[in-house]
């Protein structure tokens, strides 16, 4: 369980195979965030139609609310939920650092408040793992501290060291309390935008015990010029035969340009948030359906794609949807931002099983333009 | 077409057949309201999985945004909103009334407006008809003065007299503007709460040349108590060959009396408003998901209903969404609410069409329990 087989390079990019207790997960793989135990508007089985294989869960949002408890006396979090492909969940580490000022960093663990109810909870390493073991998810991931993109060398550094000492209690933590043929475990990268600390901590979490390896701590603020260039740092220290999964990130063009580098797995709200905002992507760019262009427009929003939402409906009829505020609208865009990102990956991994990657990669930005 | 078949009858109750160009409507019949083009929450192939036969669609919503003339370049409401089967469209008049403070009533029509943009607009009896002849809905309403149910006897009569003018207008404007193979129109009782007003209004639409009756002004505020007693008062004077439709009702214990009282054809928005406000029903009355006894709830809204929302996931996991604020919580609650108002209609109509109505209406309220 939890072999990852690789199937084909071309360049620093790869396709392969993870194996995981709820199905296999064909890599490169965009996953998108069920942060609350729902991926916000859709349905399980939409999210089944428009070719989802993952889906994230997030420690931090269901540890406040409803407690992993009531979900593990529930059956676990696929059962809950109805979706019975693999889940990953996120410690939550991130969470705790972006939606809560009163947060308190110790040597053992991280103190903060709801930000539900202001109640006062304790993360440590061990903790995390014991809460990602409740819900039951396939991949469960490491307890770290996401330092700010600002953040100076010193501090950043210190961060790191914090972020690679739970990385090894959380070793012990998975061995004591999970059992390795139903979940496993990602430790994260950490060191902000520093390119020494990047490779020290890649070589550190390489070292680890794992199934496979993450990059963290680079969807914060920092450039996409910085990320790029962190990935072509960390990645030649990552081992060949593990998953490498790019935490937070997402726009089209970061997943084309994070496979380049050699990336294998990826998540980000940004696709079903662009859909609640009335945004929309294609092979030629993002747009924003409110745009008065649309208000006659006949076609689909790709007709390519067969789903109901991206090739079932009129960008007229979505732009009304939109600007009356209706929720079938930003339905529609949620699932049509999924389907473009999964189709958007297929293609990708077909190229990279083709040879010719860098072919596609050419031809993806003839066409699409990127706005910020 | 527009034919309506009564095929049985016990007591008052009713069970008959209405063919419209896109299909025939078994009666009694339950019709969601689509005001802004979209029943909400809801996708159409959603509507025909609960079983809805016919939705509304609302002519003032629509006429403000998009614009009729725009539905109709689109190529009118159904394919629009991919929707193949009946539609009626409300008037307006309702909603001029009840949306707006500037209203200016005059003899030839009624002076608006727009709740959106304060826009100003005039409806006539045939502009509405007009405007609903773009849309192209199956069964379009006249314009109406829908007084308030606090009016006394003067206004009352009053508003119902230019009512009954406006309706003959409006008979003329459809023979003028419509295709009567493809559209067909009802005239709209009015009288408030004075049974002589009623009496009158009752024969007076009864007489016109359509092919439904419709009642209206009996959800603006009345008494239940009133509302069953008007429908008393009218029905004996309503042509047993149309369908009638009460407008605006209802809940489910309204439904059971209005086929008591020889209804045919009903709406409310109750049933997905209830459900974005985190209520459902089954047959043991209504209720609030987010009470905390439906946390650990491993059982489904209703599990005798074959469709995703109503036995697809646990009370608990709907009560957990509707909570954290989730789309999929009203989802699931709006579609299952309509799903048991298609369920109780089927059953109301199986029994008046076994001869055993009375008897169901008891068994209804053995298990069902009413809350204000």
């Amino acid at each position: 369980m939890f072999d990852f087989k690789l199937e084909a390079t071309d360049g620093l990019a790869r396709a392969g195979t993870f194996t995981t207790p709820h199905g296999d997960i064909q890599t490169p793989v965009f996953m998108p965030c069920g942060t609350q135990a729902t991926v916000k508007t859709m349905a399980p089985h939409e999210l089944e139609e428009v070719g989802a294989q993952i889906i994230l869960g997030n420690n931090y949002h269901l540890h406040i609310r409803p407690g992993s408890e009531l979900i593990r006396d529930m059956g676990g979090l696929h059962k809950w939920m109805k979706w019975d492909k693999p889940i990953l969940t996120d410690s939550g580490g991130f969470q705790v650092f972006s939606l809560n000022h009163k947060v308190k960093i110790k040597e053992d663990g991280v103190q903060f408040n709801s930000h539900i109810d202001g109640s006062k909870h304790f993360f440590t390493p061990e903790s995390v793992i014991q809460t990602q073991v409740n819900l039951g998810s396939d991949i469960m991931m490491v307890l770290d501290e996401c330092a700010p993109g600002d953040s100076d060398h010193r501090y950043a550094r210190q961060a790191m060291k914090r972020t690679h000492e739970w990385a090894k209690q959380s070793v012990d933590a998975f061995k004591k309390l999970a059992d390795p043929e139903k979940q496993t475990m990602f430790p994260i990268v950490q060191g902000v935008i520093f390119d020494d600390l990047r490779a020290e901590s890649a070589k550190f979490m390489a070292s680890l015990d794992t199934k496979g390896v993450a990059i963290g701590g680079l969807s914060v603020g920092e450039s996409t010029e910085d990320m790029y260039r962190i990935l072509d740092v960390v990645n030649p220290h990552l081992p060949t035969e593990k998953p490498r999964y790019l935490m937070g990130v997402g726009k089209p063009e970061n997943i084309v340009e994070g496979v380049y580098r050699g990336i294998d797995m990826f998540d980000c709200v940004h696709a079903t948030r662009l859909g609640r905002h009335g945004c929309f992507w294609d092979y030629t760019g993002r747009h924003s359906i409110k745009n008065a262009k649309f208000a006659k427009d006949e076609t689909p929003l790709l007709s390519s794609l067969d789903n109901f939402a991206s090739s079932g409906f009129s960008k007229s009829y979505i732009h009304h949807l939109i600007k009356a505020n209706e929720v079938l609208g930003i339905r529609l865009l949620s699932m049509h931002n999924l389907a473009f990102l999964f189709d958007l990956t297929a293609k990708i991994r077909q190229a990279v099983i083709d040879g010719r990657f860098e072919e596609f990669r050419k031809e993806f930005y003839d066409s699409y333009k990127i706005k910020n």
